[in-house]
């Protein structure tokens, strides 16, 4: 990857003026055509070797273009609201949306590279990194985000003399201290690690671009004349990136039976067990979250379900258990103006949990594999890439410690009937049944499949569907409980316990 | 203001559930139409006496209404990003958006209140505190917020019952520790400092309500019966609140000599002149954001000006001596649909920076005072209240260690012209000119009273207005970089710095 980056490329101070001027221009105008279309975000990912001018480069980009609409982020340590969700969750925060320019010194890749040069993690481990961030930046591009990723490259001896020059000029002295040296002595292991990564994660989509970095001018226009070319590539294409592609069939169900159809519906539960239950199952669930290992982890609980299947009622005696200041209920509906500008899962990464809390989805990301599917509100395409984004989004949450659970409230096609009748008739619950929900319900055989399917393709082992027999609301909201609670306290029995603080 | 907690109030279970029945459904269709008409938010203050039930009844307020939307948040120890900003930061993130109701356990009180009960801060300081909790109460609620605050009482006998009652359920024990009972020990202080607390931040539109805190059915009552008629009362109000109520007129101008007039617009610097100060505050700037002591402090830039007065130019010769990493550069335009659902303010206290960077604002808070107000966006009463509203904005930052710099930079009308028959000209300046421009040229004079009124009412010793002479734009920029360079010079002199860290 880096043959080329060794050679001598220089531009001269005059060509590169007469280059400059032009350039500045067109990307001006790229920059704004892309404001005004407001179709795509552009992310810059910057990388490279120590010194071969990162800084330089999107300082200047910075001022050939509106900086209004370039916004630079460096991720160094974390903050402690970043530490207590998933390792991905700044960077999810800092996504530009359409119209704008984001750069982002290090990125993904940074912490798995950094940890096997030091061998903290093994060959193994950083293999699953580097597929991780394989499916994250196929899930951006194919969510329309034009990705352009830049290495800057220096090669050992340039690397030594840049570090030496930039320690002789007292201007540029503070930033050449002993730590740069002791990554100095790294280099042959950096570039081990780094070239096979950047191979392994160059794709047609978003390629690695290695960028000489020991001549300024060369290295400007290189990175000027490519990011002009890409932007202006995806502006005139005539058709968004992300727009209807095909994807091949899933299998037409070959009998009747299915997840849904195997499930004894009307499981059944006395109103006297039921109170027992519940007294037993919400005091247990009250205890758990009171548990002081409760303030190091967290938890995400999705509540999906047939209409009228009893969402609602089952999160109120969840709830009912919890103290209202540690969980947070997320109604899902139609996407805000602000999430309409990200990729589809942003809106629910904003409202992951900080440690020692739950929060309640009531409906989720799911909805892109049921009604946007349903409805045709995304392509095929874009549905069937979801089940496994939304399988790596999830297991991001389990890796984390935070528990994933999530319920299908299931209840039957005459059950709905009646309970839709019901529910026109008693006062205060006429908010919930709408002409909407009469219209959902004559889609009743195609939400069977995608369910189904959603099911077969989302239990993982580290976040299962549970499904729930609704048609009896004790049974369910009994079976809720129950499976939330045992979910927490298996969690809290693999957290150390700390020794209790002596009282004063 | 707690003679009627103290009394024996009691409600019995078999009143108490009728009345609940009733009460639930009321309140559900009040949410609702809360919900539909998302006209106003609905904020709750939670606060009282250990052990009088404020937990409890929030929980039970979740209970009776749909928890969707409602949502409850916790004050406890500020996360490192709260710490690095103003401290109300942490409440304005969490402000619930029209049509939701939010609840605030503990807020902008707390820590006034228990810093002067522990005898951390001196009365003055503790009435400085109220003061500023007056007005920002006031703000929201003339921002449309309704503002309900509870205090939850209980007198020293009931606590003391309370907390021995608490004590010998093995259910409840946890709840009360050496530190509940060191609490009750201050319990006479508290009061002393909390009954004229309450008084003095008592008004029309947010008065506090005393509930009686030790019969559980009397307090459910006592809130419920309340939070409804609130609610209730707003919904059926014709107007919603913020609408236009007139102001007392600001005086017309007696003679032609302003702040504005009163500038040497064509103050000149030659281009050799300008070359060698650029090299010289640009050098004294980027050491300056080099210092250790930047990363415990922060920096917001304002530019308002003329249209076609060059704040894009001066605001690029700011950021070329900056690394891109530690500023960010926030345009503002139409707010987003999320920043519509919030009083105005919202959407600049979102975008403050944390420590070690520097936010440039192009175009700022101060719309409100500029545009709105000639354009009638909002009505005389809403643009007059904020300029007091904006020096407390504004003194919060300065107060927390922020560095606030403010330029005006001012052009005169013939200038201005000879500008944008320029910018119609130049292909990469096509951007920079529109109808809306040359329409804002015809309302010149208005704009050049609302922008004396605005230095005027605005310029305070913590973040005085610097009038920049913009005719010459040389003469423009190095007087923004020589005042902003200066004011961080200054800021990063009142930080002791830390002794120097070995080198290992």
């Amino acid at each position: 990857m880096f043959e080329s980056a060794k050679l001598k490329h220089h531009v001269d101070k005059a060509a590169y003026r007469r280059e400059e001027a032009k350039l500045r221009e067109a990307l001006l105008n790229a920059q704004f055509d892309l404001k005004q279309q407001g179709r795509f975000p552009v992310l810059i990912l910057i990388a490279g070797v120590e010194g071969a001018g990162k800084g330089e480069t999107v300082n200047l980009l910075n001022e050939w273009m509106d900086p209004r609409h370039i916004h630079a982020h460096a991720f160094s340590q974390p903050s402690d609201e970043e530490r207590e969700r998933p390792a991905h969750w700044r960077f999810w925060r800092a996504l530009p949306p359409k119209g704008e320019i984001g750069i982002f010194f290090g990125a993904w890749h940074t912490m798995p590279i950094v940890q096997r040069v030091m061998g903290e993690i093994r060959k193994a481990e950083f293999s699953a990194a580097v597929g991780e961030i394989q499916r994250l930046e196929k899930m951006l591009c194919d969510e329309g985000v034009v990705l352009i990723k830049y290495w800057f490259h220096l090669s050992k001896g340039q690397q030594r003399r840049r570090l030496k020059s930039l320690e002789q000029d007292p201007k540029t002295r503070w930033r050449v201290t002993d730590v740069e040296w002791d990554y100095f002595k790294l280099y042959d292991r950096f570039i081990r690690v780094c070239e096979p990564f950047l191979r392994e994660t160059s794709t047609g989509e978003a390629p690695w671009i290695v960028v000489p970095g020991a001549d300024s001018h060369f290295r400007a226009l290189t990175v000027g004349r490519h990011l002009l070319a890409t932007i202006r590539k995806r502006l005139d294409e005539k058709q968004p990136k992300a727009l209807p592609r095909k994807a091949l069939p899933l299998p037409a169900p070959t009998d009747n039976l299915n997840v849904l159809s195997a499930l004894e519906l009307n499981r059944k539960m006395t109103r006297e067990e039921y109170e027992q239950e519940l007294e037993k199952w919400q005091g247990r669930l009250n205890l758990a979250s009171r548990d002081p290992r409760f303030k190091t982890m967290s938890v995400v609980a999705v509540f999906e379900g047939n209409d009228g299947a009893g969402k609602g009622g089952a999160i109120r005696r969840v709830t009912q258990a919890l103290d209202a200041r540690w969980y947070d209920n997320i109604s899902v509906a139609v996407p805000t103006e602000e999430e309409r500008a990200q990729p589809y899962l942003w809106r629910f990464w904003r409202h992951l949990p900080r440690h020692g809390s739950l929060t309640i989805f009531d409906r989720s990301w799911y909805g892109r594999v049921l009604v946007e599917r349903i409805e045709g509100f995304c392509s095929d395409a874009d549905w069937m890439r979801a089940y496994s984004e939304i399988n790596d989004f999830e297991e991001s949450m389990v890796r984390h410690g935070e528990v994933v659970v999530k319920f299908w409230l299931a209840i039957s096609k005459d059950e709905q009937y009646r309970r839709f009748k019901q529910r026109e008739k008693v006062a205060f619950k006429r908010f919930k049944i709408t002409q909407e929900d009469w219209r959902n319900r004559k889609k009743w055989e195609a939400y069977e499949v995608a369910v189904c399917d959603m099911v077969d393709r989302t239990s993982t082992a580290a976040a299962p569907w549970t499904l729930v027999e609704a048609n009896n609301k004790y049974h369910a909201r009994i079976k809720v409980l129950k499976t939330l609670c045992t979910a927490l306290e298996e969690q809290l029995e693999r957290i150390p316990k700390k020794p209790a603080k002596k009282k004063q």
